[in-house]
């Protein structure tokens, strides 16, 4: 069977990236990763699930701490691959808030998006 | 000198990404594709203004075209590396709307930017 119109079935995934200056003090990739040490509490299983390098996520981290005020993710003693890692109160603040900003963005374009959907055919031609 | 809050110098930019069933049927790299062959008139001369190979960008060209009710991009004889391409008024209108979505959800959330940008520092300490 042909193609159809998908309805209201397209759905809105915005990702926020907060510049700064030039660079991106917060995107999608560094929330995700805050939000993956606050679930396991360790920067090295944060980055085994996010299928990223422990350099690679300790880089993240260091270059989001340093972005803000105070610290969003402090670590203990361990270094390479050990000690834990716990969020702040002020990245646990900032996890909440980015969530909220990036929900808030969805919800102000879902009648353009559901609008859109209207132009997209199911299954692809 | 030690960092200060930034207070209003943080931009947003939020990018939407349209999902279709579990797939991006329109994400920021395929619209600014989209854009970049409405600019160039050629697949090839944007493939090279956005830095990807060719066959990449064709790749993209034909996953969007077969997600949307008809073509966004026509392309003209010639094959690979040859041949024009011209957005179609379809693609004119996706991209319009795109752009439009995308800068509604930046203005939605402006003053919570505004205020969250309090709590960055610059530079970085």
């Amino acid at each position: 069977m042909a193609g159809r119109p998908m309805a209201n079935s397209a759905k809105t995934q915005p990702s926020i990236r907060i510049l700064f200056g030039a660079a991106v003090a917060l995107g999608p990739g560094k929330v995700d990763l805050l939000e993956s040490i606050a679930e396991t509490g360790s920067i090295s299983a944060a980055a085994r699930t996010m299928k990223m390098s422990y350099r690679r996520a300790w880089t993240l981290v260091d270059s989001m701490n340093k972005c803000f005020c105070s610290d969003l993710v402090s670590t203990a003693t361990g270094g390479q691959g050990g000690g834990g890692a716990a969020v702040t109160d002020l990245g646990l603040e900032v996890l909440a808030r980015y969530r909220a900003i990036e929900a808030k963005a969805a919800r102000s374009v879902e009648a353009e998006i559901a609008d859109f959907a209207d132009l997209l055919v199911e299954p692809p031609r």
